[in-house]
């Protein structure tokens, strides 16, 4: 089945996009007709991770492996989803190569091995870490911590909807429209202060997979539509 | 339409049952058949909403109005439904008489005009903070949180499920059935660390209330049976 592409000309960066979150967003993306540049520390890493995706689209995309630098350079938009341990450097070896762009944290900053206690850093949160290193001015979104990377590298359903918060309404609005691209739904949940709640989530979502035995534990917001 | 009482023999104080949220939650109790005490700094006004309770359930119930430090003596349960600026006060006025008893938090620190950002007390959350006062013997879950309390006072189906977290898996257990009881779906959510997440989550369902237009945003655990 041959589906249409939008004419996007935006790239967008996927730094550690050799992770499993990482690859099924890039996934998603290319195949909603987006550029989409992997980074990681290895391009080695990032060349096989590319040509694994395009293996997936059949080869109807663009998708390219690169540093994480280069990745982040040549981008117009950049997404990072590196493990939490390697969060704080990424940010500052890409920090000029960001500067004017839309910066989207996926980054969940477990604790191991107390996974299911929520443990946030001392600025508050992954996001606005990423904000104390980019500084004030930077435009940082934070989404997707929530979404079960397994059922994004399918083409199925995800039953899990992404809270989105950001620096600015602007980066929100602009985050929301890729979390549509990626077929989920999006929620403007509001400024990067909040993104405490949505990371956090992640450790409650681990603890309900525990206790009740599940795998894919996720949210849904009811009682208001989002086509309003 | 008759309804079949369970044969409770719990009593349940609502300090700050006065308030619509708690009064909600008193409403649902007392339907249920526990005996329901209702606290307040000002016992003419416990009693008063005690009979608005009694009133709206044809008198076929216990509820009966009282002072906080009255209430939470005579209990099995307390839970604390304050605004978050007498949060302190409340729980070092009763912090004797809920000794040994489960003590249910349900209070969201807001901190007005900015309700839409998520602003946490030091201690990290209100109950964290709780447990601060009563010390680390005490038993405490936090719940209820982003529950609308318009929808408490009728006999309607409340599409919001109910994360409760804990000082113990017992805390959890026992709150998760008095979710339950008041016709509610209750999720063990994990430690009371992680009531950051709840009680943050209030604030971002208001924030999503602002900008979809809607007046009771809520959420639902997805990809999990609670059954299990």
């Amino acid at each position: 089945m041959e589906e249409e592409k939008a004419p996007l000309l935006l790239t967008i960066a996927v730094l550690g996009g050799t992770g499993k979150e990482g690859k099924g967003l890039a996934y998603r993306w290319a195949k909603a007709g987006y550029k989409v540049l992997i980074g990681s520390r290895s391009s080695e890493k990032a060349v096989h991770a590319a040509s694994e995706i395009m293996e997936l689209l059949e080869g109807s995309s663009s998708v390219v492996g690169t540093s994480n630098l280069e990745a982040a350079e040549q981008a117009n938009i950049v997404v990072l989803s590196v493990p939490y341990a390697a969060h704080r450097d990424t940010l500052e070896s890409v920090k000029d190569a960001v500067k004017g762009k839309l910066l989207i944290d996926v980054t969940v900053p477990l604790v191991p091995p107390k996974v299911t206690k929520v443990q946030m850093p001392l600025d508050g949160s992954a996001a606005q870490e990423a904000k104390a290193i980019l500084g004030d001015d930077a435009q940082i979104a934070s989404a997707f911590q929530n979404t079960s990377h397994e059922l994004l590298l399918t083409d199925g359903e995800v039953e899990c909807d992404v809270l989105v918060t950001g620096s600015s309404k602007e980066a929100r609005t602009e985050t929301i429209k890729l979390v549509e691209a990626a077929g989920l739904t999006g929620w403007d949940a509001g400024p990067i202060e909040n993104s405490v709640v949505v990371e956090g989530l992640t450790s409650v979502l681990i603890h309900i997979n525990k206790q009740y035995g599940s795998t894919h534990a996720g949210i849904k917001i009811t009682g208001v539509s989002s086509d309003e």
